[in-house]
C-alpha cells in the first residue's frame, strides 16, 4: 500500500513537473485506422505517384534519415533543384499547418502538393489516380479500406496522412526527463534546456514538437542573409507584413534533420544556434552556452518510426507507364 | 510411430519429387553474419554513397518493388538515363556472376560498381570511404563488425553483399509444390510448367533461381530487334562469338520485375514469353500455351524479404557534403 502511494505520488509529481514546462512530451500516435495507415504506408513509398516512377514521398522525406533528405533543397523530377529545404515529416502532425509557408492546412492537403508539383513528383492527380486504379492490389485495398472504395485524391491523401500521423517520435531522453526520470539527461544538457528557456528560444520552439505552433519572422531582430528568394507566409496571405514569416520548424530529432533553416544553408547545430541567437534574439551565446544548448538539442532525438519496409502491389501491362524523360 | 513413418516417407517422396526436377526450391539464406548483414542493410539504403546524397542501392534495386525499379533502364546521377535494365537483386546470390554481362564475379565486386559509375551514383570509392569514415555511427559499427575495423571498399562491399545474400525469396507456391504440396498450384499452372520444361525454356532457366546459371545468346534462333546497343558478354571477354550473350535472368518473382529483357522493352509476361519462344526456341506458342506458361511464371513469386526499414547514423558537420549539381 505504501509503495503504491509513493508510486502515485511520483506520477503526480512527474505530471506536475512537465505540465509546468513549455515543452511537452511527444505522445505516441493514437486513434489510428490501421488498414488506412497500411495503405498510406504503401502510397508513401510508391514512386509510381511520380511521373518518372522514380520519386516517392520517402525520396525527400526519407524515414531512414529523420524524415528528410539531408540536402539543402530537394531534388525533384528531372533533377530539378527545389526551392526550399524539405521539412521533416516526423511529428508533422503537430504542426498548425504544412509547408514552410503553411499553405496546406493539414497533412492530407499537403500530401496532394508534391504529386502534382512539376519540380517535385511532376505527375497530375488525374494521372496518379489512373496509375493507382490500374493496379489490382490497390483496387482491392481501397475497397477494403474505404466504404466507397473510390480511388481519388481525397482517399489517396487521406491514407498518406493517416500513415504520417503515426510518424511521431516519443521516448527521447528529454521526454524521459520530462516524464520524471531525472537521470535521463546530464547536467550540461539540463543547463542547455534552462538556457533555451531563459534566453527566449522556447518562445517560438514550444509545445510537443518544440516548434510548428506558429509562424515567425526569420530575422526578427536582424535580417537573415540568404540567397533563397522565398518570402514565406506573405506568399500565401499576400500580406506584406508577413514577409519572411515561416512556420517555426520542430526541434525534435534536430540532430538528424540537418542542414538547417528554410534554405538549408547551415550544417551544424552550433552555427544554427548562434545564428538564431543573433537574428531572432539579438544576443550572442558564449561558446559554453552554445555547447549547452546543442547538448540539450541532441536529447530531443526520439524513437524513430519502426516498421517493415512495405511491399507494393505490382503494376500490370495496362498501368500508365512511367515517363522519366518526357 | 505410424504417423512419424508416414511423415518421413512423405518427405522422402517429396525430396525425390523435386530432386528429379530441373528447378529447385529456393533455400532460405544461411551462414549469415548478422552484424555484417545489418551494417550492409544500412549501406544498401544509404544515399550518401552517391555523390548527390540522393541515390542509394535501393533506388534502382527497390526492395518494395521486387528488387528492381520497374523502369526500362535506370535513372542515375543528374537524371542520367541508364544503358540497361536494372536486374533484380532478389536471389542474385544464385547468379554465376553479376551484371547482365557478368563483369563482376560476385555480389561484393558488383556492389562497388554503381558507387563509382558516373551515370549511376557518380561517387568515387575514395569519396564514399571519406563520407562513411566521417560518420561516428558507422565508425563504431565497422569496428564492431570487422576485426580490422577498417572503412574501405573491401569492407563496405562485403557488408552490402552479406545483406544481399539474405534477399532470397523462398516459399513461392511453385516451391511449395516442389516440396510436396500438390495443391499449391492449379492444373493450368502445372500444365504451364510442363510446357516450360518440354518446350525448352528450362534449358536456360533452371536451378534454384530459374536463371542466372549461364550466359546465353539473346536471339539464338532469330535476331532480337532492339535499339539498345549493349553487346553483352563480348564486351567483357572481347570474344566476338559472345556478342549478345547475356546472363540468363532469374524468373523468380518475375511478376514483380517488369519490364523485361536487358533493354526493358517488354511490359507483359505474355509478350515476353512469345518473344522468347520466337527468338530463342523458334516456335510460336498458342494463346492457350502462353497463358499456361504465364500462369506458371506467376507461381514463382516468393516471400519478399521482410525487415525493418533501417535507420542511418547521422552525418556530422565534417562529413563531405552531397553535391547533386556539380
Amino acid at each position: 500500500m505504501k509503495s503504491k502511494i509513493i508510486a502515485i505520488t511520483t506520477i503526480l509529481i512527474s505530471n506536475i513537473a512537465w505540465s509546468a514546462e513549455p515543452v511537452k512530451p511527444i505522445q505516441p500516435a493514437n486513434d489510428i485506422n490501421l488498414a488506412l495507415m497500411e495503405l498510406g504506408k504503401k502510397l508513401y513509398f510508391d514512386p509510381r505517384l511520380s511521373k518518372s516512377g522514380f520519386i516517392s514521398c520517402n525520396s525527400c522525406h526519407n524515414l531512414s534519415m529523420g524524415g528528410t533528405d539531408n540536402l539543402p533543397t530537394s531534388i525533384g523530377h528531372a533533377w530539378h533543384k527545389g526551392p526550399i529545404n524539405a521539412p521533416t515529416v516526423l511529428n508533422s502532425s503537430f504542426n498548425i499547418a504544412q509547408f514552410w509557408d503553411g499553405r496546406a492546412k493539414d497533412l492530407k492537403e499537403q500530401a496532394g502538393g508534391p504529386i502534382a508539383n512539376p519540380g517535385e513528383m511532376a505527375s497530375t492527380h488525374e494521372l496518379a489516380i489512373n496509375v493507382i486504379s490500374s493496379i489490382p492490389g490497390y483496387v482491392s485495398e481501397f475497397k477494403l479500406v474505404f466504404d466507397n472504395g473510390n480511388i481519388n485524391t481525397e482517399n489517396i491523401t487521406s491514407a498518406i496522412a493517416e500513415f504520417e500521423k503515426t510518424l511521431v517520435t516519443p521516448g527521447s531522453r528529454f521526454d524521459q526527463w520530462l516524464l520524471g526520470d531525472k537521470n535521463a539527461i546530464s547536467e550540461k544538457e539540463l543547463a542547455g534546456y534552462q538556457l533555451f528557456k531563459n534566453s527566449g528560444c522556447v518562445g517560438c520552439h514550444n509545445g510537443e514538437a518544440l516548434g510548428g505552433t506558429s509562424f515567425q519572422k526569420m530575422g526578427l531582430i536582424k535580417k537573415y542573409q540568404t540567397s533563397n528568394p522565398a518570402i514565406g507566409r506573405a506568399a500565401v496571405s499576400n500580406n506584406d507584413s508577413e514577409e519572411y514569416f515561416f512556420k517555426v520548424p520542430t526541434l525534435r530529432n534536430i540532430e538528424l534533420t540537418y542542414p538547417y533553416f528554410h534554405d538549408g544553408a547551415v550544417d551544424s547545430l552550433e552555427k544554427a544556434v548562434n545564428v538564431m541567437g543573433e537574428i531572432q534574439l539579438g544576443r550572442e551565446f558564449s561558446q559554453e552556452q552554445t555547447e549547452q544548448i546543442v547538448a540539450f538539442l541532441k536529447t530531443l532525438t526520439g524513437e524513430q518510426p519502426s516498421f517493415d519496409l512495405p511491399q507494393l502491389p505490382p503494376s500490370v501491362p495496362s498501368t500508365p507507364k512511367p515517363e522519366p524523360y518526357k
